[in-house]
């Protein structure tokens, strides 16, 4: 049972202050978000948690930053100049635009997906089954044309094609073209990875359900190398690790699955393709894709570069391209599911008398603060909890509030899913103990101070 | 006195894996630079110190994270649109193109700095005083004209002026447009001020100095919203503030200054503004620059976007706009002065024995890893070694080393700026104790593991 429908959470998130629309002032941008003070925190802490368990904490993976601009011949490597594109149809009667894979999807109800048809076979599909506008119901398309998704702009004075450059549309390129310079400065041998997260841009058509799709985005990938024919373990081994990894921030299992690609569906260098699937209220959508892409992105850059990215076996002495596993996921899709799954409304009437509370239940380690401190009463308890503030903060992230009576401030640091309350109250200022309020049970025990320390950092590890 | 040239800085970064030219196998790309598996650590630990200091423990602050696509109205309000642009010049003889304002600098030894003045006034300057192109050495040069900074895309299918968006120049303009969202969802009164790291690009026409002058770039900046008579005083304790961050993250003090700008310096709207400013190799250039900005930013916004950004005052019930205090510095150059403070390479001749190593005494919060675990004999050594890496990688950055001989790896460590090595040897197979030894004194104590984890947190807090 879905607890919050999307324009609920979008309205919710906005009065909260996690997410704002982009340029609101002047009427915002095409379905661009911006994350105000709790989301960007939130964010963060989703970050930080993929980098702890695909980067960090992982003895085989490294990290990498690499550049948003990146030299253009990366991309016709990659092939994205010459086929990341969308095939675009116009309604010659409304001038409403259309993808007409999409157009195609939405007729079948996701039965027959038009990816990967050519543009004769997506005309004839859509005249032999009569697939109207949806918005003025004509059977008057223009032909269909290819429309490439990357953004383009210009480095430097002149505006030609020798100074074009492209905003990348994945991050996994830039872990590519330094595969060779990684491997050197690290003294790695196979396996192992690089995890990189970095902001991508895609110019879609029909960009949607809140952030769910946007044309700016932020990806966590990891391109795991490994020797060729060990590629299937890894692919079930990360494959594995991903749908772990959900689990254990928070994201509902319930609301999980796997969808596997059949061999018909897989990408012609692909031997192996997963997407972890979450269900949003529109539906199943995908969450995070795992691919076993084979040779294919070294070979093809190092076709195209003339650079040998061949790794030379010290246990076999032979020469060979490594085979590469890549997980890819988008932080903001892994937040909405975090968000989908935390949202909850909690029946608290008793005795007759109606009540509930919204109850956002974060894992703590992803809550945007760890703790609110509360002086029970503003001016005389306010000097004190200030320094209980100042004493906290260097360790997890606080928050504070001294407005409203006692009861009010709870319930706004549940729905923020702040998981400890702290307030403080007479009591502190003569023995210096303070009460510790748990957002899920509501229970409050005493502590002294010097020990919230240590309880709480106990209860906020990942 | 500089212990090393920009020239050897940037080949050891590369030689260790902190900094790759972007695009590398294809030649590069202008000045794009990729942070690689030490420098996206190195990197990250400066933008977190940056957002714990000036977001998470300051109780008068909180984050943002705006898009980097903005609508294009915020670029006209902010005056970008109309302005924010360089004047341009070639040689007619030999086509160099140079910035004029740049090339009078360069002629006057800074003396002079074009800044501000009209194209006449430019034109006159260079022909007056027989300022000759740098390359030819030919005094005929193209009429000046102004180039536009802002990196244009087009959102969409059509290329046309109504689906033109920019990449941010800077991360502020963010700010001020959710002013208003923010300070109503997190109920703040003023003084408040909101923080935000995120990349902003420039084209610019003379990018260089490594990563001091780069296309694309990151920013931290701090809005700090405060009462109109009040916002000299804010000043001078940001000023102060960012001063002592970077004492505090080793940034050497010897090499900091203070550079107030003169009054008929400063921009129309500001009252007050000043540089940090660090001695590169190149001689002293901008770190940091805080400036009182007044109502001006919010003003543009409120009169372009027919929005109220007043704010209303609870205690004298007064409306007005506030006043700003803008302190804003760029990641890379904090970066780069931080590793131009820590590279040491130290004398460790003895006896007539000529040795010595390099060490880069990073702040241990800085450091790319807290610990390096390191199995005095491979095989032997090595599982051992592999549980004590899993015991301490939840709560510090690790990283394993079996290769090559103790000493050779303790270099490596000390290089690399780890704090700590930890040598695993049949003493901890016997008992579970291991040898601590510190990068900058090179003593080594033993510690039972379970105390490594204690001693180590308590020597990487900031």
């Amino acid at each position: 049972m879905q607890k919050i429908t999307l324009e609920e959470l979008v309205a919710f998130l906005k009065e909260q202050g996690f997410v704002f629309q982009g340029s609101e002032i002047y009427g915002g941008l095409a379905n661009a978000w911006d994350y105000g003070p709790l989301g960007v925190e939130l964010k963060n802490n989703i970050k930080q948690a993929w980098w702890s368990k695909f980067v960090k904490q992982n003895r085989y993976n490294v990290g990498l930053d690499a550049a948003i601009l990146m030299n253009k011949e990366v991309w016709v490597a990659s092939g994205h100049i010459g086929s990341f594109s969308d095939p675009l149809v116009d309604c010659k009667k409304c001038h409403s635009r259309y993808r007409a894979d999409k157009l195609i999807e939405d007729f079948t109800h996701g039965e027959i997906t038009g990816d990967g048809m050519s543009n004769e076979d997506l005309t004839k599909f859509l005249l032999d089954n009569q697939i109207k506008c949806p918005t003025c119901g004509a059977l008057d398309y223009t032909d269909i044309r290819q429309f490439n998704l990357m953004f383009k702009t210009h480095m430097g004075v002149i505006e030609d094609a020798k100074t074009e450059v492209y905003l990348r549309p994945e991050t996994a390129q830039g872990i590519f073209v330094n595969f060779k310079n990684i491997q050197r400065t690290t003294r790695r041998k196979l396996p192992f990875g690089v995890g990189q997260i970095g902001k991508s841009f895609r110019n879609e058509i029909t960009p949607g359900n809140f952030i769910f799709r946007t044309r700016e985005f932020e990806q966590m990938e990891l391109e795991f190398f490994c020797k060729p024919g060990t590629e299937i373990d890894w692919f079930n081994y990360w494959r594995s690790y991903c749908m772990d990894f959900l689990k254990m921030i928070g994201v509902d299992g319930d609301k999980l699955r796997f969808r596997d690609h059949e061999k018909e569906e897989l990408s012609f260098y692909s031997n192996a393709t997963t997407d972890i699937e979450f269900d949003f209220p529109w539906g199943f959508g995908e969450l995070w894709g795992i691919a076993s892409r084979t040779s294919y992105d070294l070979n093809a850059h190092q076709n195209h570069s003339g650079e040998n990215l061949e790794y030379l076996d010290p246990e076999t002495n032979q020469k060979y391209i490594p085979y590469v596993v890549e997980p890819s996921v988008g932080v903001e899709r892994m937040l909405l599911s975090v968000l989908f799954s935390a949202y909850d409304v909690e029946d608290l009437s008793k005795d007759g008398k109606s009540d509930s509370r919204v109850v956002l239940r974060l894992h703590p380690a992803l809550a945007p603060y760890k703790v609110a401190v509360l002086p029970l009463r503003k001016n005389v308890h306010s000097d004190k909890a200030n320094e209980v503030f100042d004493r906290l903060s260097p360790y997890f992230a606080c928050t504070y509030d001294e407005t409203a009576n006692i009861g009010k401030r709870y319930r706004r640091q549940d729905a923020v899913g702040t998981p400890f309350c702290i307030t403080i109250d007479d009591t502190t200022l003569e023995n210096d103990t303070v009460t510790v309020r748990d957002r899920d049970t509501m229970e409050q025990i005493t502590l002294p101070v010097d020990e919230v320390i240590a309880y709480v950092e106990g209860k906020i590890k990942l």
